[in-house]
């Protein structure tokens, strides 16, 4: 195989003939731009250099050999003659350059007390553009806060004179053993946050012994995810249905061979949502300066799109049947929001349902899991169902006493998301070890407070509950009430000087 | 005819003698000045000069044929004699200079993600008076904020598993066919906002295939709107009932005649607002260094009720048999506010109502209509009325979700007023179209993620509807917070030094 | 008489020796000292000087004359020979410089649109003990601001199609005619916003057709304020009980005999409030740099207590009877707050009731008049007693609107006082005149755009008050978010520069 | 006995030999290094060196004889020969200096008019660290905060004409007599607020007729404040059980006899809460610009958690009966938060209960004490329970007003503690003295405005509390605010200068 220069890569930078660079061989990429799930765009901007940067957090590393015919694979790159475009640096702004200052000057990680301290650093030192594809969510995020919110409308009933020595955390979760109540759910795109990814989600789940979820859309590839797992550490599979059944059966079928104890069927994203944190932090970065009067709606806003073309949105409760006939797995359906369909899940007979609005990310408006909860509950108590299925929610979750909550009212687990993303990306695995030490040593100290020994014995006597559907305290809406203009009583007259 | 010069123009520059230039031509207005709805005043402002750029927004072109005398039609105007004012340019104060350099710097339209980011662009870059006659409401404008914050007391409960592959949003309103359950309703001088008027509504309406209501008090006159209509577009008539009816009559037959489908017929206005932003506004362009100390109520504030003198405030219910006399387009009630009207309404054999507070600008703490609408729809519910008449609502809407939710709860469509004008003020024909494309946008993916494929699968099941009537969040009150002078804790002794 | 100079008089500036100018005369006060009211301190503070200035706002012409005896009045000064204290000019300080130079730059009245903007207008250029003595209310002033704010917790139902050409604001209120529903309440101490103290109201009131409650504790004199009134105005009397009946009844018959038409008994106020705002700025003024380390509790704080010390606190239900055997003007309790002393009221005779809290002066957490008058009119309702009492509420009101609410939910009229106060504090009798005819022009439009053409119309159809008791929302509480303290994410590591 | 030099004491400055000053005397704490509740580190960073400033706070004056061995006092040190560290003064940063600065400025005390006026002045002038401990709640110190903002949501339902000349505040306290239905709450650590600790609460309660509570955590030992004791004052004592039943035994009965009228058991704390306040505030001192990336769990957080160690979680209901086999005294139990147990505490022969959450410090979301009330109040009514038991609550009061409501719904007494600290750490005794005078003022109005001459007229009848249970405004979030990075509307061209 050849070895290729910068400089003859260099000619291949136009629609007609387009070559890039990554991880140090070149692609001829031409005919493949129209299919690019992200659009042409963003490929043409590397069109001739090296993109390595750009590809990796968004692309597992296997993604080249899957889907570039082998003769499109051009060879090696002597990387001594790439140049690397001087403007990068200039193009860097007095904001980037204060991030970047205050990325040197990080508290300790020992000065994090809870999961919202991870968060505000992680929004003060991560990549704009990785941290609005990690925070944002749908429309006026409002969702996105209620998720948050929801918590704050419950509160707590605690026995006293309880004896409270020994505090037993671990529970089962779909069958597996494990030490806390909740898990590592999918989150996409982990190397935006941390050059390695969501391995490093793997390890600090071996080292606390918490369940991690792989998501479909990971930066690493599913089997070096795998891979990274240790001893006898539990995975669970999430899965976005691709119109290509086929596609769909072999991963289910892989997954299922390399041990993931569990499949997650994602029910509330046939489209994936529009975000506009998102897209305003990736036009920011890519045209800045650029007059650009375009008036048709590009849609292929934001990182979540972009990877996301593939998802079947005609996927329906009639293909639950050949998923059950596919793989031993336990299903889960991931996004349920009204009680009349986790009656239908019962009748199906799925083993649980995740309550969820995927972060907050898709519908806004969308209850959150929390308060759903509730209507699902006594929906499958009044219906005998209470013990046929397991009830997961996700979604605002921060503090060991809003895991107790969900717990309390009927939930099995609970799944956790962009906590653990903000400490890996900020601190890495020590990170994501510090929050889930921190959670667990919440929840410990809180079952004690509340007069609570084991999982087992938390019911709903321990919550009042009365206020969780009360909504009057929508969330601040923050676009609306920028483009307000408050009224004003009369200015005095200015004065002659 | 003979050509006049600015010299012999500007002697007739008094009450006595007041002669202004529009358009290149001169008139005789003295006689006219104790009848000008919008005051003396502001014509005299203009006496001896040219009153062009302030007659235009506020003027139809064929008003001075209509209402002046043809004797008052003095002749063409050598405008190359007419100085402009030098002070015109001094005047300018810095605030006004920081609103053209904004204008210069306005970010590129595909920026704009959703209605509310060309609200607030509108908001830096309109004409004061302009954004204050546009964007202000009655009193505290708290029924102005309560309209968008009260579609926040409503949430979805989305299906899954429902096959969403395609998404269709067309509908008929009023036997119309359009695509989508929204229309551009009736504004007052489109003028103010861009200098073509209410035309650029029609032709961005026809490139969406959106319906749009032609207001009476438009800047463009009827017939330039309709003749602005390309295709089958479809338009509607609102109608300001003229205490002279004779004059509604011609206006209504010759609606019809020209093409309009429907009648809408404002009740919620005998009297048009009272605005205290468009007052300040207005105030502080024409007055602002002079002490006035007049303390009569002036009764001719603002834009508003400059221009609705007409007005019939003796309308009642006892008139609309006559209505139904006179065309044969189906007539709708547009204001309805309590559910004893709208049952009132079916018994008059009327085919719609629009349940709106008129934006916000008459009456303030009149109730929302998305609010006004759970009333109406069970009233009609209980009467066995729900299929004999359609209900609309305006009113806050700013996103897809608050048209799906109008939707779910009953509604047949929804009117958008202020988010088109400010779109129109701001990047004119392309910024309405992109507006229009934004809504129908969210509006796919929000069906697809709520689980519903076409606009009659929307029903109640859809929204949690609970929080809708309480009030007990009221919307800050701006004036009142201003006013109020907090408590504060000791003060510390003042330093020595 | 001997004519006094500044000289003699400044050796009596002594607790031993304490002469006092009030008016360009002399006043031996020594003896009165431990009887003043207001406390001995603040007469010390002008021992041997001329204390026309603090005292004129807080005590009647008659004062001197009523209650100190002939021997003590010293006779005349020859004001050439008084020194005027250098030091005054020095003590103002920027502050105070800075109001008077707003008081200069005042906003025409014409530019005040409501009676919020002659509330910030008077909060910028009012003296501070003045503007504190008026706005301030109990504690934490929560229910001085739960006042206004209970109003935003009623919604209007307006009825369309109604002919409302000709709008009728007139009523009757304790059987006298009056233009409009609401009249000018009793407050204290006129003469603190203007220096002619309350003829200023009875002016405004006679040329607006407003009835006036003359208050016990004016600045001016009874019969001044009964001098000032014209052609056939109506004026009512407010009453603090004096612990002397005798006193009390030679004030009510007096007031009797010279036209006063209703007696108001004050029974909210068995001492009066003790309002932070108040006594903060009288501590500003007078010591501002005196370190003052006394730690009891001094009782004479404030403007409020300092004018009230004869009230009788033992005043009840038995003494009613005697009221209505000394007089025949109808008689008003002016204070109730709940149903039962209400129903109590009815079963006394009495004529009529205010439901008040005192403009949220006396007790915070009282709930506001609005607020109790749904309690009130259920209870009277529920024993057939709606039409044997008046009632009528005051506190908060700001708009027309607040007004249209209290008259569709059954009160007979409002009482409004600091807002004139306001307004003559700042413009006058222009001003009051002014806001009066504000209230006029709002309460006009409000009837027309809800569909009524007089106050007869006005029933509880047209409110919506399902929410008028939720008191989730209360109002932000100034003391307690300044003293907290709030939690913090981590800090950055200071740079090493 | 020797007499030890600074320069020998200097040599054994490491975890093999480490020796400490504490009040003029040396003593080798080598061996209890791994024994001290509060860590090893605290005592490692004075090793060799004077440890009294640090000491002092947190260790009564008889520790050192209670807990080390005789022959590890070592004996006398020479001060004279020990040297300051010179890097102290340095160290002192900017904020201090700026503290130190309003330490000297602070408003006389005559300018507290209320709690709050005592916590602000509080906030700006304490050590830092005093401050977090005090100040600090768990987690998000949302029920911190809700403990106060909790009395927000009762309303007074006030009597008028009622005969209020004279106002008797004085009631019973489990069979004790005393001037006012609030008492001094135990609080630890006195010492960080006033170099003499709690006999400053001791000699104020005596000159103000009020109870205080014995803290098992004081600053000063128990026997230094029974003999601040004068007169027939009554003390409390509040006890932490030990995990050794003996030495609690030997507490409870030395108590008794010392003349202590009655035990409460703290139930709510078998493990002391984390708040990060506090531990943010330790950081901050001790390792300001140290970088220390421990990713584990420090379990010695804050004050709180070093000086509690020895708290016996296992206590349960089954060690009540021991209690009243041990003592004479009246027993309450100090916690309790629901209705369930209350009932329980009756049936178990309790005298008497406190509903309480440990002022917000242990777990957050517990209810405020004020709405347990209602809870339990209904559940005693229920049982015919309601004299079988006294009921007290604490937490979040800090005006009469909140205290009446309290006696309203039915509880014989409340609990008062930070706000005497704050006055304490601020004015000392004198600043204790005018805080509970300013509540008895306070109280005494407000009977008199409700229209209540004594306690035992306190009822029901006086309050609305309709709302009390309504969570729907929980308390701002404020690390969530933080932590949330707002959506904005599009940003303008940057301009090209």
């Amino acid at each position: 195989m050849v070895t290729l220069t910068g400089a003859e890569i260099g000619k291949h930078n136009t629609k007609e003939s387009c070559w890039v660079i990554v991880h140090g061989k070149a692609y001829d990429v031409t005919e493949f731009l129209p299919e690019h799930p992200g659009g042409q765009k963003i490929i043409l901007k590397y069109a001739g250099k090296d993109a390595t940067k750009e590809f990796d957090p968004i692309h597992p590393s296997d993604t080249l050999d899957k889907y570039l015919p082998a003769d499109k694979h051009l060879g090696l790159v002597d990387m001594a003659s790439v140049k690397t475009d001087p403007q990068e640096e200039e193009l860097m702004d007095e904001l980037e350059l204060a991030r970047i200052e205050r990325v040197k000057r990080m508290p300790p990680v020992s000065q994090c007390y809870n999961l919202l301290d991870f968060e505000d650093i992680a929004r003060q030192t991560m990549k704009k553009t990785a941290w609005a594809y990690y925070s944002s969510g749908a429309d006026d995020e409002i969702t996105l806060r209620e998720n948050h919110a929801a918590f704050h409308r419950i509160w707590f009933r605690p026995k006293v004179l309880v004896d409270v020595s020994r505090i037993d955390l671990s529970t089962t979760m779909l069958g597996c053993p494990c030490s806390v109540p909740f898990y590592v759910t999918a989150t996409a795109l982990g190397k935006l946050g941390n050059p390695e990814g969501e391995v490093v989600l793997t390890r600090a789940g071996y080292r606390e012994n918490v369940i991690q979820m792989i998501p479909t859309l990971a930066s690493c590839s599913f089997d070096e995810i795998v891979d990274a797992k240790q001893g006898d550490q539990i995975q669970w599979l999430q899965l976005y249905v691709n119109q290509d059944r086929e596609i769909t059966r072999k991963i289910v079928q892989h997954a299922e061979k390399r041990g993931c104890r569990a499949l997650w069927i994602t029910v509330d994203a046939p489209q994936l949502g529009r975000r506009e944190k998102d897209m305003r932090s990736k036009y920011d970065e890519q045209a800045a300066n650029v007059q650009d009067n375009e008036s048709t709606v590009d849609r292929s806003q934001g990182a979540a799109r972009a990877i996301s073309s593939f998802i079947d949105p005609s996927l329906s409760w009639k293909d639950i049947p050949w998923f059950q006939s596919i793989t031993k797995m336990p299903i889960v359906l991931k996004g349920v929001q009204r009680a009349e369909d986790a009656i239908k899940a019962v009748e199906y007979g799925v083993d649980a349902i995740l309550l969820s609005n995927h972060g907050g990310r898709q519908l806004d408006f969308a209850r959150p899991g929390i308060e759903v909860l509730a209507e699902v509950m006594a929906a499958l108590r009044q219906h005998g169902y209470e013990h046929k299925i397991e009830v997961y929610i996700d979604g605002g979750i921060r503090r060991g006493t809003d895991i107790l909550k969900a717990i309390c009212m009927g939930a099995k687990g609970v799944g956790i998301g962009r906590p653990f993303l903000y400490a890996m990306s900020t601190y890495g695995e020590t990170g994501v070890v510090r929050a889930m030490q921190l959670l667990k040593d919440e929840l410990t100290m809180n079952m004690r407070l509340i007069g609570a020994t084991k999982i087992s014995d938390l019911d709903e006597s321990f919550v009042d509950v009365g206020s969780i559907s009360t909504h009057t305290n929508a969330p601040r809406d923050h676009l609306s009430s920028q483009a307000y203009d408050r009224l004003v009583t009369p200015p005095f007259v200015k004065s002659k000087l």
